[in-house]
């Protein structure tokens, strides 16, 4: 039997709270890398309350300094892109030739910045269909869905096919019962995930708003409509379609759903940064060089970057 | 000498305080017609607090019933388009054939349904810029700006002309140091007035703002633009173009001036209904059937009827 792969996860939140806990649950080698949440971490271990199923691990490994770990087999990188600044020093020490890095992360060119800093690893996009919180340290609460999409990083953007790397992500998360596809196309899947974040992350925050609130309004759930269809716009011209009928799958998912704050929605009023830069400005550039007609998402992203603007002096002055 | 003419002002808000106070300190025979607050006025006076010199007026007469005041020459309606139901009650017995109702309101639309109920008077739309709040019963703050312009009314929305009502009233507003303009086409100054309106009141709403941030954010300034751009739009393939270079003025006016909460945004604080019938759907619906493409204000108005929706269902929970 071959060595079980040793696992780093960078981030103890929503994302690296949950998966992590799947994988050490199911007798992974886990390391978490955090910082404030560390401590609570290595001295109460983790607790997730899940719709799947709750997991208490009372023996969690979390270190701050990735040097007390050296080179692992999979690297998943699951704090907010806002925060990728720490990749610089959290990630090298992680990567060998052949260390698959996974970014779990929301938006479009996160890849890029991680290729650059770590050009030994083969770099995987993963694409959370989740809704989870922290609500404290080592504390998440899952709520609903949790699948995760998995592709190749190219740095043409070209379709990379189902990869040996794919594969195997594909394959160690799904044995720790975390439903995982493979897809071919990461730009694609990025595209897909964008269809629902930019309108229903974007409008919880300026709306102040649930996603059960955005649907039952007939003008908001209409406004909805028409965001996806901007990003569905851009994705075709882009040259990486979303597929007929994907806006309608979401918005029919989205109406099943229990209400939820969405994660841009926690961290305004947290008073933390919003992922403007992945989430929007590099997906509605794009648009703008493609001559993709995008006034409403516009709209919504001046919005934010208003309202972020403003939370970042208010957070400034507190310091 | 002519007698005076006696004057009804209904409303004793923002608008009618200022206007109303300033035609009284003038010497003009003026009456309010108000609800919870002519106990106040008729005990304490009215108060205006005002960049052109401050105004005090010990007596005022004031009263609810408009049979208490019967037919005058000209009667001002200062209240919110959201409040016409009123009018049907107010209206009947203080016009006589002859009668000027002069309608200081916002939005569009609103001369069409006073002229069924008071079909024996000239109606003229007057449009007031102006900065002036309400802060207590009897007390208004004027804080800048002023100036009214004024325009009959036609069934057809063909311009009337400067029209005998029409001098007449810019006549009387000037003798009282209201400084009043003739306008021949009362349409085309309304859509001038919905150039500001729009974007102002709306983005104040939906992002929490005064006028002074909203400048000074270049992304907010930019959306404006964009907004005051689809309003003048609409105007132009409606027959009644705001002029070349409106919106720039507008811009630059806005610019200079002092930081201001809209009406809007006081509206909303204080759990009143918005105005956005008149100020955003009649529009709207104008643009939609002249085939002009408003993606950004329609946005908007699916936002502050959100917000407006959520805003009644917590005041009518409170009742």
């Amino acid at each position: 039997m071959p060595e079980p792969d040793r696992l780093a996860v960078i981030g103890t939140g929503a994302i690296g709270g949950l998966y992590g806990a799947k994988l050490a649950a199911a007798g992974l080698d886990v390391t978490f890398l955090g910082r404030g949440d560390v401590e609570v971490l290595n001295e109460k271990g983790l607790r997730v309350d899940s719709i799947d199923g709750d997991i208490v691990i009372d023996r969690v490994h979390a270190v701050s300094d990735p040097n007390q770990v050296g080179p692992v087999d999979v690297v998943l990188v699951t704090i907010k892109a806002t925060g990728n600044d720490v990749l610089n020093r959290l990630l090298p020490p992680l990567v060998r030739p052949g260390t698959i890095v996974v970014l779990m992360q929301n938006g479009f060119g996160v890849e890029d910045e991680v290729a650059r800093i770590a050009p030994q690893a083969t770099i995987l996009g993963g694409l959370c269909f989740v809704c989870s919180t922290r609500v404290a340290p080592g504390h998440i609460v899952h709520s609903d869905y949790g699948h995760v999409t998995v592709g190749e990083y190219t740095t043409d953007g070209l379709p990379a096919g189902e990869t040996d790397a794919v594969r195997h992500i594909v394959e160690l998360f799904n044995q720790a019962a975390i439903a995982t596809r493979a897809r071919s196309d990461l730009v694609a899947a990025r595209w897909q995930k964008l269809v629902w974040n930019m309108p229903y992350n974007g409008l919880s925050v300026v709306l102040d708003a649930g996603t059960d609130e955005l649907m039952n309004d007939k003008r908001t759930r209409s406004l909805i409509e028409e965001m996806m269809e901007e990003v569905s716009m851009t994705a075709a011209a882009h040259g990486h379609p979303v597929g007929d009928g994907f806006a309608a799958k979401m918005l029919a998912n989205t109406e099943k759903m229990k209400p939820y704050a969405t994660s841009m929605k926690l961290d305004y009023e947290a008073g933390r940064p919003l992922e403007l830069a992945v989430m929007y400005d590099v997906p509605l550039a794009l648009s703008a060089s493609l001559g993709v007609s995008t006034p409403r998402l516009s709209m919504l992203a001046a919005q934010l970057h208003f309202l972020d603007s403003r939370n970042r002096l208010i957070a400034d002055n507190k310091k």
